[in-house]
């Protein structure tokens, strides 16, 4: 079996490394000549954008998927040579921001109060609407907190739709969240999911900086594992999927998904019995689901903008992921998981090493 | 950091895939000049016994090691530019039966009644001297049960030095054990060790077939873990080194050991937070051990000369291991490793996979 994965970054080279030992082969398609994949399998050097290299790609694959939204959903969709996992209308609803919180909408999943704007009138009506604080997003293409202002007072919002680059907003209430989950799960050909335990998440500067899987809480679980079903269901999706939550008084309330692998996944590997790189492979692939159960109470912790020196870290059950990437200010360059015999040691551990590492 | 690894097998595959997450490159020297270890780094196609091929090889990483006993020892240890890990003294006892041996006695780990035989006379003594039945083998060059010769009545013996090979022989009595255990554990370079739950081993035709983790025994892990840091102290040695033993009335008898990684402990990819192949190269590059304890109960079976198909096994926690060689009968092509709750639940779920696939 030859997977091809549009991107060769981090999140393919994990990929890779979760498929290779099933035997199966890999490509790449990324426009960096070095990308940190590279190691594990062929890169073919194009643009996310070239739809001749994609399609030519994908007939060299028995099985296209990618680890990047941002290439053209309807070149995949359109073409019915190209046959990507997940589907097309996934990874379509991901790309814009309003497309997502409909779906969500559309699969019961709540969501705080919302509104595109697609001018300047409609910035400001959004927010008489909504009433602020609020967070204006562009449509598209943003990540990791980018193409993202906070309005506190409504003289900030001023020339905000110019500001913001002139394209598609989304302006969406600010959360004053308990806390932030994730829900990570597969879905195969067969309609078959195992999911993992939630995961607690950590931004700053609107980055992941950590997450830690959490005690059993049914009554979130419950929310959660239905709202996974709901959206996978829906999407006919097929691989990895994660949804971001808010929680507030106890309530789920969906704030975006990605139709791939995810990075408050990435405890996973060391702390389930088959990770989200695994299980996404497998489902491409038509195997059986491996199981998504904790092993022990787990912990990831991003390490951006430069690796530490690995043996500074003393703690035990520490697992560290470096991408082979060059370091650049704010850029993922590795993580770290922990595993204890309880979550209180993750925490207490999580919070040494970031003491130890001034991260 | 870059690693040679001398030999690219499955052995060398799997200990590249358990590194490549460390930020580690590897290169593989190899005869083959289609390796199953080729898609994770470069191949260096030379002979075993090329010093030169070695000598460059070795100088063109950070740090030398190899999955593969029979490379020449004493090249190694002569040549001071060549550091290799575990050191070319570990290769060179366990290249010769009778250093073996004599090696595991200056341990203080018991052995059963042995003797060295170089010619026929020898051979007839050394019968004599520890009574039948014995087995002999090839003092070098032996593997996976080849170039063993069982004796039961002492005609069977006659021209047996000639037979073999007219080569060095070791003569053994036959032991009539009540099981056969593994110890696998690594050392790094201050000296600390790592050690992972005894292994139970059941070989077929000489070649092992199944592995599952053991329910905690106190007097033989005690004994188990003595000798090995006897031995790993002995040898100043550096990696994952592996023990066979034989249990005879609850006391272990050395049979041999492997100074690298081991098929024995190819479980502990899926059942112990850190596997054999994670700690040796953590080990030979200077990094912390990981944890060797127990995820839950595991097990494992060798696939041999064809691999099934994945999707015919339904048994729940199944890892399929594939080496992505071609078939050949009696060739090692992949492994599974079965997790569960229970060291019951693994054999029977063995026992079930047998049964499936006519193992």
């Amino acid at each position: 079996m030859h997977v091809g994965i549009i991107g060769a970054g981090q999140l393919g080279r994990m990929l890779a490394l979760a498929g290779i030992p099933l035997g199966i082969r890999f490509s790449f398609l990324d426009p960096s000549d070095q990308p940190c994949a590279a190691d594990l399998g062929r890169v073919v050097c194009a643009a996310f954008d070239d739809s001749d290299a994609i399609r030519q790609f994908a007939k060299d694959c028995d099985v296209l998927t990618f680890e990047f939204e941002n290439i053209p959903a309807k070149l995949l969709s359109e073409d019915n040579a190209i046959d990507i996992q997940p589907c097309a209308k996934a990874l379509f609803a991901a790309q814009d921001r309003a497309r997502e919180k409909t779906l969500f909408e559309h699969c019961a999943i709540p969501v705080g109060p919302w509104r595109p704007a697609d001018n300047q009138q409609e910035v400001e009506k959004a927010i008489d609407e909504i009433g602020l604080p609020v967070i204006v997003k562009l449509r598209s293409l943003g990540y990791d907190g980018k193409g993202q202002t906070r309005i506190i007072h409504k003289e900030d919002a001023a020339n905000l739709y110019e500001k913001m680059g002139g394209v598609g907003l989304l302006v969406e209430r600010l959360i004053d969240f308990d806390q932030e989950l994730s829900v990570i799960g597969t879905r195969d050909h067969s309609g078959n999911i195992a999911i993992y335990p939630l995961t607690k998440n950590e931004h700053r500067n609107g980055i992941l900086h950590r997450s830690e899987t959490t005690a059993f809480n049914s009554a979130l679980t419950q929310q959660a594992v239905k709202h996974f079903k709901a959206l996978a269901e829906k999407l006919d999706y097929v691989g990895t999927l994660a949804i971001e939550f808010f929680v507030k008084d106890q309530v789920l309330l969906g704030n975006e998904f990605a139709p791939r692998v995810h990075n408050s996944g990435h405890w996973t590997i060391d702390g389930a019995p088959s990770s989200q790189f695994n299980n996404h492979i497998r489902a491409i692939c038509g195997l059986p689901l491996g199981a998504t159960t904790l092993c022990r109470p787990s912990g990831m912790l991003n390490l951006i903008g430069k690796m530490p020196n690995v043996s500074e870290v003393t703690a035990a059950h520490c697992y560290f992921h470096d991408y082979a990437k060059s370091p650049r200010a704010g850029r993922k360059l590795g993580h770290l998981n922990i595993i204890a015999e309880t979550q209180r040691q993750v925490s207490e551990t999580l919070d040494e090493i970031c003491a130890q590492l001034d991260l």
